[in-house]
């Protein structure tokens, strides 16, 4: 058995936010991960139609119990550990290199502790004032545009943070051919393809060998076996129809018209 | 020394996007973490201004590159290896459990190879039809919620593929077969399976199906194509040889004795 973080006593932080659609984009986000608790500070526009239009029929339950505050002081007062995120690496606060790390530290600190997970505005990240109030910053890694769109960077942490440490599920896997239904596949396709001449019948082996390393790269199935020994089949019946067909033909043009 | 994802080798195909906004924070996604290549296939509107405006400034020379199609089929021509993004579990079509186990493959097949994410419509997501080109589905975990709006999906997935990387020297990877001679490997053996009756000529898309999703399950290599491609050109070149064997013989045999 695994364990992950504890998604009830974590919660997402939108500092001054200026777009309703990033609170409600960060919403259904969140939700898509399994992630509730959303806490806005001091918004550039609070418009909850535009906020619901993104988060979504889905999110609604998110979006009704937003806290809001008019600080952030306030607003972080109740939380054990703050992370801010910041476009930034450097300065003199230790910087989580990526949000896996970051994830993988919180699966203990989040299980008895509340923990906020601050972001900045759109335009300007999070102040140095705002950084007080954080015990650690997290960096999402980017390739050269480090500019994260808000709801994006939420979508970010709460996937990594959602599948830290998840056990996987055994993956369905059906039967695999037994060594004699594939011995039998083969010699059923090495006379196909000795009657169509695809390979050559006083060295068959040599010829067969390509199609035995291409049927090698995966665990043929016990279906699969089947279906290709049945297309071996039909090709003999097919050679056989055809020479019917022919004979009969054959028999009636005797006027020496062109076989067709 | 690590490596991580051939960058200039993978492209984002969105198939039918309804909104610009979508294909804006899409660029600007991939903007972020590197990726530079955006197909865009039959949107429901084209307005450059709105897709622009999501972009942002930094990802002008994305939305700049982007080439459009008409159809999915034509957008995924050149490439070696298409991948379907899906919020479905389950089915008869095997599905990557995360981004990161597709990451971890990407890193050599990306390497010599041309590969396509496959993202559907906001409303749909990708039909039935369209999974037909994809070699492999991937789906995002999520928890409760699944719909991801479509942007948010594109930063996941450029996220896990930007962020993956593996010390071990990679593997030797042979150039895999575009889609383009797939399509063709497709028309060729359904031809051949109906000829030698093994799919039934009314409905032979139905019956080549479980074909697909065989060779579905490995990327196919150019040489295995043509390996198949020849085998149905001989069983065609075949069924005529046996036709005119049957005519002569029959020509020569009035004698009443039974067809051999």
């Amino acid at each position: 058995m695994t364990v992950g973080v504890t998604r009830e006593n974590i919660a997402i932080v939108l500092q001054r936010p200026r777009y309703p659609e990033n609170i409600g984009s960060a919403a259904r986000a969140m939700c898509n991960m399994g992630f509730h608790r959303l806490i806005v500070v001091d918004p550039g526009i609070w418009d909850e139609e535009r906020i619901r239009r993104l988060a979504t029929h889905a999110a609604g339950a998110v979006v009704d119990g937003i806290e809001r505050f008019d600080v952030l002081s306030d607003a972080l007062a109740p939380f054990g550990h703050v992370v801010g995120t910041t476009a930034r690496l450097g300065g003199q606060r230790p910087v989580l290199k990526s949000p896996e790390v970051l994830a993988e530290k919180l699966i203990d600190l989040s299980r008895n502790n509340p923990v906020a997970i601050v972001f900045g505005s759109e335009d300007r990240g999070l102040t140095n004032e705002d950084l007080k109030y954080c015990h650690q910053l997290v960096n999402i890694p980017t390739t050269g545009f480090t500019s994260l769109n808000l709801s994006q960077a939420v979508m970010v942490i709460c996937y990594c943070l959602a599948t830290a440490t998840r056990s996987d599920p055994p993956a369905f896997t059906p039967r695999l051919a037994k060594r004699i239904e594939l011995d039998r596949m083969y010699e059923e396709l090495t006379e196909a393809l000795v009657r169509i001449e695809y390979v050559q019948p006083d060295n068959p082996d040599y010829w067969m060998s390509r199609l035995r390393r291409f049927f090698a790269r995966l665990p043929l199935r016990a279906g699969e076996v089947g279906i290709i020994r049945g297309i071996c089949r039909q090709i003999l019946w097919y050679g056989n129809r055809r020479y019917e067909e022919g004979s009969v033909d054959g028999k009636t043009m005797e006027d020496g018209r062109p076989l067709r």
